[in-house]
């Protein structure tokens, strides 16, 4: 039995509103030893004020020391155990160029590279090739036609690009082509059950009709194929939470995680302040809202403690707009902590806080790492988040009696 | 694994006593922002005294956000993970009455209701027909006799009843035969699996007797039967952690959850200091004690706040007596929180407190819901309890050399 059997049976229904606010890679780290991280230096009123009257904690994505991708930091916080349900790599991938995946589709990341004369690689990644080249050479692949399969060929970046197979019967369970070394040809796409045959069978005769269209080329004359998935399989909102979800984003990559699990995309918001205006928009005509703000991973990323700060300051900014809506439940979190002195997605707890009136404050004034760890929900796994947010807006009946 | 595999193994005999206090629905919440919980406004020196010795924490008696009605809430307490060990309606019902449930009954919660001449139903309650009229008519249905299966017919309160079916070869899998609705016929009880077809069919022919039996009855002319449930099978204390131990509960249910974990009943106390008094009693004839409060959560489901502080503080009184006894683990908790602000069982984590010579005391001097967030105990799930009480105890082995 896991969360959603529970959820599923136990949730109700009423008019509340939940905002769950979701700034990317916000948990940081200090740069030296007794220093602040991003957060504490970060000027945040408006956060602070909604941690007086909050409770707040340390969420952890996936485990202790594992550090997520978008993908399981976002199933995580929308409530689904990210070590159950894994997004197939390409799957994530058509996911994060906006490419809408229907039920039994199966997704394959590409990507181009050079044969010598004898068929063997002689480079993996076709040199890099820039976008501005490889995306018309991808769209080229268009040409190519398999009767029975629906097929779809996708750009995305470099030397990067999606195929995607739609039809009847196509598992997802297809061995990498990539041989991960030069000086040898491409493997075959074998399938590795019964059920990915004919998926296999497709790719191959792909492969075939590629190699004859790309073989003009003098970097980019073939392809591997590799990260065979289906689209995965997730309960949706509405059925396990009895919830009406919006997600305003301004990424595909956070639009198409948050489709996967039924939430519909609003709006077209290009910044955080049309974000917000969306969300008044629609406010009466959801019951949950996702809002996501890429800037504080990106910033992280980069290593610029200073712009990430700001960016923080930013996000701290919008709070007043949602509090006037008067939300039941709002959550400020992230899907995983972006330390710029790690310049990457990290395993650290992330601050969350949850206000509602009956949320059980724990008298903590300031929202910050160093505030999290003596904060009222402890530390706590990602994936609990959704049912205390149900509860808190008084969503969840009585398990048991 | 579960926990008892490990207990299983590992638990050691010794001369300890370990007393669980439970004062049912202890958690609770501020009235208004910034103001305090129940258990931090009542008076309670003797509480705060044990705090100073001992280590506290955060108890979640399901998973953060679920809040447990009393048998979920208990098992967890008394060590059994509430979601792996389901205690079906009709068990509940049972239990909750005093019936001693046998292992292969099946328990059956009845509803009195009113059929129309065409045999549809009117009303799903018989108009909640009051007790001193449909306890005589529970009885009156004692007259159902089939061969082959021993019945029990126990009246309840108000149109309810429990039906105990006892014989050889009943599986607890039945449909519910209240329709959900008005102006249509009950339904047909029928078995979900083959080991209930002999339960269904019993069922069946107790639905004809009785039908017959309540004919000339106005209003409670028939009964639903719902909630189908085997005795839930339960490893017993004895078994799992090498206890023998004693139930001093006034209410019925407490002492049913008790039995069904092999703990004995002990007396007949009505109050709590009769409980206590029955504690002394009986300290030298077994080596775990479960004592259960109940004011703190009727109190609490009222939203009586002050009513809830007065009773803390009652519990409060009876720890000079506990103590005197000289218990090698005291251990006082809830087996959910029932904040008065809210009327209902919620899903806040419960203050706990464990008092031994090896507790690693956490400095904290007042026992409370802020406090506890602080606590040596941190956050954990209340089905760890009784290990950490087994081990305060001194009788734990080592797991692995």
């Amino acid at each position: 039995m896991d969360i959603h059997d529970l959820t599923r049976k136990l949730h109700v229904k009423n008019d509340s509103k939940i905002v769950m606010l979701v700034a990317d890679g916000l948990g940081g780290l200090p740069m030296r030893v007794g220093g602040k991280t991003e957060l504490e230096t970060a000027n945040t009123p408006h956060l602070d004020r909604l941690a007086s009257r909050g409770i707040q904690g340390c969420s952890i994505p996936v485990f202790p020391g594992i550090s997520p991708g978008s993908g399981p930091g976002h199933l995580g916080l929308f409530g689904y155990d990210p070590i159950k349900y894994l997004i197939g790599r390409g799957a994530l991938e058509a996911t994060g160029i906006g490419f809408e995946l229907q039920d039994g589709d199966v997704a394959i990341r590409c990507n181009f590279c050079t044969l010598d004369a004898a068929g063997n690689i002689t480079d993996r990644r076709a040199g890099r090739i820039p976008t501005e080249q490889s995306g018309p050479l991808a769209v080229k692949l268009r040409r190519v036609k398999i009767p029975g399969v629906e097929l779809f060929v996708e750009p995305v970046k470099e030397h990067r690009f999606v195929v995607v197979l739609r039809g009847s019967g196509l598992g997802g369970n297809v061995r990498d082509t990539d041989p991960q070394a030069t000086g040898v040809p491409p493997l075959d796409p074998v399938a590795e059950d019964e059920a990915s045959q004919k998926t296999a069978g497709i790719a191959r005769e792909f492969l075939v009709q590629s190699r004859e269209i790309l073989s003009d080329q003098p970097r980019a004359n073939f392809h591997t194929m590799r990260g065979f998935a289906s689209k995965p399989d997730l309960p949706n909102y509405q059925e396990v939470y009895g919830l009406k979800a919006a997600a305003i984003a301004v990424y595909p990559m956070y639009k198409g995680l948050a489709r996967l699990v039924g939430m519909e995309i609003v709006g077209q918001a290009q910044t955080l302040d049309e974000q917000i205006d969306q969300l008044a928009q629609c406010w009466h005509e959801y019951d949950f809202f996702f809002i996501h703000f890429k800037y504080t991973d990106s910033t992280g990323e980069d290593g610029n403690f200073d712009a990430k700060v700001e960016r923080i300051e930013q996000f701290d900014g919008i709070i007043p707009r949602v509090c006037e809506l008067q939300p039941g439940v709002v959550i400020v979190t992230g899907d995983h902590s972006t330390p710029s002195f790690l310049r990457n997605h990290s395993w650290h707890p992330v601050p969350t806080l949850l206000v509602s009136d009956c949320c059980r404050p724990d008298g903590l004034a300031e929202f910050s790492e160093s505030s999290c760890i003596r904060g009222g929900l402890g530390q706590f796994e990602a994936k609990h988040l959704m049912t205390l947010a149900l509860s808190n807006a008084g969503r969840m009946g009585k398990f048991g009696a």
